[in-house]
């Protein structure tokens, strides 16, 4: 398959075909992380740019490390030193960035719609590390990829998504990767943190996680945000914790064998009990890991690299 | 011509000859821009540090990546976390730095004279990237850079410069360069904002901008600090627009091919017009592009590169 | 003698023997220094995060370019933008660090211990770049390194140590690290700054510096915390300068040739006087320098770099 996408906005527009090609390149950049020497010269030469207008250390770096493991250039550009205080607008501070030559441009940004509008006005190749409550594609991508790793399949598989899901992009990134590649998904939360739109999406939707959890090969735990509470969205935290904490008890409602996600930083006791998240069930650090593989191929497809290439390195790699 | 300058302080004492050979060095890399791999391993195993005591995204990633296209490694070191707020001294700081075997300091500093100080009593090569209300010789070479590209030459032609003439670094390094390269310069101001010292440069200055701007080849906008306007150097903004702020309509004073100019960030409805911003006749995301050629330029220079040398570069992108 | 120990966390533990190796290692390294390509090839494709819990500019830069020298990829990660601030836990954020598949983990902190838990929960190597009160190895290191090579030899030197023993990482380090040498150490305070267990370490002490410096070989000086007179540790800066700062008539106390250190950021004026610390005697901006040789000596040995391998280096620099 050739991939022809420049731009990574969201897994709402990507075709099944597209993300089990990026699944699958994701899987022989993984193959490097074993060998000492962890870097292909693949995008030697060319410049990234991390473009945060929100802070995040886990998902720049993340960009950061599959930049360089790739030989690119990686430059930080962080909007509190940037020229934004200074009365820029969004679109002059974008067209100087992409002025510097720059290949491709990672962006995250308080503001839903900001990369799919900045791919129509640059050159460069945009890839969306997450805007408003919109999306989040590559936390998706690197999701199915965990569950594909873990579960040899992703279709037929019961995944249960539980917490804030009205402001979540990581659930709706996955809701939208789940579901075409043939997951059955069910989102539990309090029917404040339901979107009202979720009808259109043909998705269960239970607001009683002992229910919804029966039988499930996934079960993704959704951060809940803290300062939420004080808009009323939730009773208590308390309360929360009992109704949609994920502990042990609740866990062995699941199948035997299901595993348990969380896409980082984790409230421990409050959506998850410290003992699940450190239980053999738990796979959240392993979404760490396999988020930089899949950064890897994202970057590297974009780029335009072709298969034959990475097939070389996994030779090498042997 | 052989370059044998160790600091870039000002382009008050740099020669009209060694203005040319950097911007003739400049060429020579910017061919490299079109190239997909756009590294060259001229300054392998060198470290540059930008030391930059004000914030500034934009300066700092020109060099940053001009750096890094010359294969150097760069340390950012910023002063918000750095020992200054220790109560350490500017020169035990500079000292500190030089210790850690840097072959170039490239240094920002809201007080005028710290680089020329600091080239007295450092053994590192000093690049000034703006100093107070004193130069900025980077910008002042990338806009000569740029007017020599659009234009064909520099000298004969008529350059307009218009804004805060009296606390911008940017206009003093335009000045100089402009000036010692033949150019007939006119300053545009309120009288507020130019400077008393003016007369001493013999050059034109004009408080309005409707006569000043006609036959111009080159209009060159300041950003007006906002800031400012709390001390009443000027009226109100809506006054400096109409009477300071460049839209189409005059614009078309100037000649049809003058070329608009900004160093950024612009301040959009206020000293330039969206229109004008965008039109055919802006330079401003030129200018950015070939802000890191001129900038892999000097730093190239400054660490004894040789003309010889890029020559062989330029036969590889042919 | 090859070298086992995959972390680093204090000189309380570490032997003589392996001390002389880092010292003999950091020697090689040191030799680089002096060429105009000053990288060497060993840890390519290897990832160095430096994990800042604490602001600091000096050691994090030195850690950086010891690791660019070595060819690694370095991440910085400080604590202000990262997942701290959301609540996650130490152990969460440093175990998605780990899941980054980062080789060696370079960590500060504010907690005495931190390092030291990290190096049993997490299978990276962990260097200690400063925890609360407790050690600051690498300072210590690179303090015995630059006496050795002023000197020639450490045992039998009478080193006075001056300053804020009892808050000192740097103090702790030192002394673990000169007495397993066989120096002489003597601790110079106010009785309010010397820890209570000093007797346990059965190293002499003493209140009075005019005393303590006669015929020292090393004058080490201790940075004054300012924050510290707050909590009245001590009256008066004056009174303190007067007492325990060092100046050009108390240095004559010392043998003739004796060498004035401090680990900076220095306080001109307070702990050292501008005349002592630009003197002939100071060797502080050398201890710079020497401190990425020794971090470079560290990271490679901790690596499992061999001796053979950096004798080739040697080689190619001759």
């Amino acid at each position: 398959m050739i991939f022809k996408r420049k731009h990574l906005i969201g897994l709402e527009d990507v075709t099944p075909d597209e993300i089990e090609h990026i699944l699958n390149t994701s899987s022989s950049f993984k193959t490097i992380f074993t060998r000492a020497v962890k870097k292909v010269p693949t995008l030697r030469g060319r410049t990234v740019v991390n473009l945060f207008f929100e802070a995040s250390t886990r998902t720049r770096t993340s960009f950061e490390l599959a930049a360089k493991r790739l030989s690119a250039d990686v430059i930080n550009f962080s909007v509190s030193t940037s020229s934004v205080v200074k009365g820029e607008t969004l679109i002059d501070t974008a067209k100087t960035i992409e002025a510097l030559e720059c290949d491709m441009i990672v962006i995250r940004h308080s503001c839903s719609g900001v990369p799919l509008f900045l791919s129509k006005v640059l050159k460069s190749s945009i890839i969306n590390a997450g805007d408003g409550m919109h999306e989040h594609p590559t936390q998706g991508l690197l999701d199915l990829f965990t569950i594909r790793e873990k579960k040899g399949r992703i279709a037929g598989l019961k995944v249960v998504i539980v917490g804030d899901i009205a402001h979540s992009r990581v659930a709706r990134s996955n809701i939208y990767g789940l579901t075409k590649m043939g997951a059955n998904v069910v989102l539990v939360a309090p029917p404040t943190l339901i979107p009202k739109e979720i009808e259109r999406l043909n998705i269960e939707v239970c607001n009683d996680l002992n229910k919804a959890i029966v039988d499930a090969d996934v079960v993704y735990m959704l951060r809940i945000q803290l300062e939420r509470q004080k808009r009323n969205l939730f009773p208590s935290l308390r309360e929360y914790t009992i109704l949609y904490g994920l502990d042990e008890e609740k866990l062995k409602l699941a199948k035997p064998d299901a595993i348990v996600m969380h896409p980082g930083p984790m409230n421990r006791g409050i959506e998850i009990s410290p003992e699940v998240a450190d239980s053999k069930q738990s796979v959240i650090t392993e979404q760490v890991t396999n988020g930089i593989a899949v950064r890897m191929a994202v970057l590297y497809l974009l780029a335009g690299g072709s298969v034959d290439e990475i097939a070389s390195y996994k030779r090498q790699s042997s």
